[in-house]
């Protein structure tokens, strides 16, 4: 007799674990479209810089608006507890790596200064980009009128996991169907990484969802909690609830995926699985314009007393511009990630990042296993 | 022509193989509640430390149940061998590598004192807290009446595999109904790891089942034996047990998975496995209270002609509080046990363990193979 | 209610990850027949050098037709911008790492002078060996007609991914019907690894497929741009599209296998998977007579924004007679690469290579975890 | 479309991925009977020492048959090519790493002297041992007359593959049915790894197969030519062969799974996935009455041209009787191995051999990533 089976577990896939099928047809590259939009917005790249104070400040927000893509900056780290961040990025980077955890236990623990969220909002709407900004679910309706008076352009709510419905008895959880008609600004929300959950956030009305939970380069949240799901699964499980959610409503709702990124191909895959944007932290922070200075770390909201952040370096590589668009003499697929996204897209015979949503895709062995291990045992 | 089949082999699954996925709702942390039932005994945390010297003593006993769990003490290792078992705990850990495994098979062939049972036993009880000590199945007929008289108050039969009917024509086996009868208080049983077995022991009417078999750190039962199941599998098999013996008894006689946890995110998987509790070792033996002074070996048994446990260097790394309850500033998912438990649950929308039970799992890679390679990569 | 799939996701597996399986009968090794047919050309070994600058040179094709194979010289690598490639080559050879990429990048800028075409091409048909060439898709209405002046025997037309559809608004795409009708010689055509794409390149007429995205030692392109599909799975796909097209035309269009091989074993796995020949790099690069001294770099058309290939040391080991023939006393498969064929048709009890397309394979750990974790560990 | 499959890849085995699975019943090891039985001969050990040099000489197939086991002398090695191997063995053991391959190549070319075959079989019997030697197919009809009239007890016809029918124009190849007829004694022949192939030999008439191909530590087979199937899925393919062969002559003829074997559980699983005996080779290399000196080498046929065996050093540790019988101190499993046997059959509950053939097995993850990931990392 067969064992009964208390739990169904569904095999799922990160980056290394999948590779894309060349199509029947190929294109030429500079005919790709890889335009993004969320509601009154498009972005000529699908790239997002993270909410991370590693990635983005003002200047890196104004940087990549320029450049076609969006950064969003987090009203809760760095940026919104001291007048000059500045002297605290170049204190996290000098620190040991023994000392580190406790310093940014520390200096997450200054409160945030309303004043100062105007300001940097401010500061970006002034240079004429296009300004997104992220507060917590839990913060959210004490920033939201702020962020809203301030004329942000777009609004990230965002925590580890987010739901459409909060349970707790101290507190009435953030309703997003109330959030959206009380300012007038596209909101993004997440992260989550289920079917559910994600067909319930777009339900509420909300203009795009985060996709990704636990596979940073810098998060430990699969270590710590046993919790996450690997980024091409999440992808394409929150991709089936777009399209849900298109045939049930008409209306198509963007996902994001959010997180674990390390090269071009990645970028790629994500699109391959269903992505309609990359959300990039790890990559950017290389740049030399990024504010972390050769370093990154942590999660948008350390949690004090059981912190799943950890600061890893990533070294300065090169302008944004290069890691971007390129050109590059490396090969590793770290830089010119557009030009990456649009040969692979060529190859796949595709125009556009909706038809890239049809490539096949193959669940494949690490690239270690095969070609690389020559170049590795010959080193 | 398909080749006959000879044998059914099912994919097994451990800890490091699958990830749990967040809920479609979610809720606060401080409102789940995690208490763990055996008969008439309530701990307020699912937690209990393993029967091992390394981890379990008197002192070590009597704080694990003032911080709301218990520790089993093994009645047949070095805490009733020795008046004194502190030298002998010193010895161990000052031998050199090389003098290990002779030395554990010097110290523990050592006789048994049956005075220091009752000894030990009234140590922990007069200190108010909950006693739990544990014997082999070949001793219980043996040790069973002197831990009644002492008034321990629960029996923990442990051996690396334990079933309901056991052959031997040199003696016999061990009737777990008749020991329920003969002994007034709840017995644990284990270890067992497949579905018939364990429902076959709920039968005898014992108490709740240990499971596990060869996935401990300090145990080689998989290399010497080649016997052994994953964890998350024997769980799932032995939640299934449970489930049916409930059906048909309409008792819950819970389950408490034993060995091979390395950090938070391990515990919160064992119970979204369908584990009432979980058994603990080598995270304890780094307390600073533990009797193993930053040293873990072992099984509780040895056999003097086969050995399967090798002494480990764990470290001694802050006291049982900080590892169970935080804070911490570490970001491995080693300490604040308690603090992820009820994080994940949080995450997964869920208020009991029960409902923890439920939650939906996935066969993922482990994390190293996404986000933390390139952490490795960059030291 | 299960999760709907957004898409499905195929297994493939490369070479390290499949063994085959023995015959029930067993043959003579001599008595395998391993000729290779390209329309009017039969080569006695199915194997073919690659057409990459560490590879082939003339003197180089030469000496493999001479041992019964061929060698495809790519008319734009360094044989055809340079008059002197040796001084070229030499410099690649003696560069530091640091500096290769730009290096390769210098080199290959340099413009392609057409009348070293045909020098190349006469140099080898005057030693009264097979001459093939190879020229990319964008290049082979320019560069066709002088091959076919030249009196090259076979054209090879290849790119990372060629389908028989390309779509540009800059250009108009190569139509490889009209080519076919328009030079008077063989053309292989690749690369390609879907049963779809293979098929159709096939109904354009051509007379082979090459088959290989993503695997080779020298190249990048599953990092960079995701794309790939490991080579047991491309080549049994590619296969099924030769037995389809030959039910429909009569036609059989031999398929190659190139690229990622790194030992005897590879080989008659790739056979094994349905390939009539295969192309190999790296193995060939370590023959005295290679003009790569001793290192392997690139794919063939570097990309100069974007480049996906590295250089390799692969070292020189021994005469190319001796690593297609042996005799050897290396152990790891690298060297008498027809005396493995050989010996495992005859282990799988096979007269042909179309016999040895119907032996059975087996998904297989890697032989790592088996034997050799002995080995590895002893030393 | 789905594309159409090629040829369908079956999932194998290997000893580091499956874990027995305890019985709902355990026994009394002492109680187990592990008996092997070879027509008129009963080991009371389950367990042939390989046809290797390194491994069997005369005084070692003395002392094996004396401890209840058997193990088979090579009549093509250096035993019977030279009056005084125990000179060539110490030249081996001395070589330096560089110049073994060539040097085992040399001391393999001298001729077999026929006089020495019978010489060291009556070595053997006199003793009162029983004596088991080898021969290769090729060599069978020379040598099968000679063993005869030395009156060996058992002739092991092996070779890496050996199916029933051999094809080849240059000889005739040999026929089991009549090999069988032509000598008063048991026949083992192998080597084979498949259903269809063992079934064949089966119906010969011989009286044992040997399954493996490619496993061994000290073999390179499926590097060299991509042939082999791992050893679990190899033992049931072919026990399945052995069942169906039972129903069809009612006849019983033991499989004895030969190579690749590390320590004690390595041997349980195979008797747990259908083998009746093992035959090993580097764990008894290490016994201090091995020929090899601590070291262990090649195939028992070495191919002048294509070599699959490399030396491997693996040390001497202990008497055979240690290895087998123990008592032992370390807990890596390789000695004790009967202990090992007897134990795991007793935690599965079974008293024979034959029962052991139902026990479950799950495919489990290597224990490195378990358990061992901590102990790893801790040193």
């Amino acid at each position: 007799m067969a064992t009964p089976q208390f739990k169904q577990l569904r095999r799922s896939y990160g980056f290394d674990e999948v590779a894309i099928v060349p199509g029947d047809v190929t294109v030429n590259p500079d005919q790709t479209n890889i335009d993004f939009k969320i509601e009154g917005f498009t972005l000529s790249i699908p790239v997002i810089a993270s909410a991370m104070d590693a990635v983005t400040d003002v200047n890196f927000a104004i940087l990549m608006s320029k450049l076609g893509g969006l950064a969003v900056l987090n009203l809760e780290g760095l940026q919104t507890r001291y007048d000059n961040p500045q002297e605290i990025l170049s204190e996290i980077a000098q620190a040991p790596d023994a000392e580190i955890t406790p310093l940014l236990q520390k200096v997450y623990s200054q409160p945030i200064k309303e004043n100062l969220i105007g300001e940097r909002i401010q500061a970006i709407k002034k240079s004429g980009a296009v300004c997104a900004v992220s507060v917590a679910p839990t913060n959210t309706k004490r920033f939201a009128p702020i962020v809203a008076e301030a004329q942000a352009d777009i609004l990230v709510v965002q925590s580890t996991v987010t739901s459409a419905r909060h349970i707790s008895k101290s507190y009435r959880g953030l309703i997003f169907s109330e959030l959206r008609k009380s300012i007038p600004m596209p909101i993004l929300v997440g992260n989550c990484v289920s079917y559910n959950a994600c067909l319930e956030l777009m339900r509420t009305g909300i203009s795009g969802v985060l996709v990704g939970v636990g596979p940073g380069a810098a998060c430990t949240t699969r270590e710590v909690l046993g919790v996450g799901v690997p980024q091409i699964t999440a992808t394409m499980d929150c991709a089936a609830a777009r399209e849900e959610y298109r045939r049930e409503s008409g209306r198509y709702v963007p996902i994001i995926t959010d997180g674990g990124f390390r090269k071009g191909g990645d970028l790629c895959k994500a699109l391959a699985a269903g992505a309609d944007a990359v959300m990039i932290g790890s990559i950017l922070a290389q740049a030399k314009e990024a504010p972390g200075l050769g370093y990154h770390w942590g999660m948008s909201h350390p949690h004090p007393a059981l912190p799943r952040g950890t600061r890893i370096k990533v070294g300065t590589t090169s302008p944004l511009q290069q890691i971007l668009f390129g050109p590059t003499s490396v090969t590793d697929g770290s830089q010119n990630l557009i030009g990456a996204v649009r040969t692979a897209m060529g190859i796949c015979g595709v125009l556009t990042i909706q038809e890239m949503h049809k490539v096949e895709m193959m669940v494949a062995p690490a690239i270690t296993t095969e070609g690389k291990s020559w170049q590795l045992s010959s080193h």
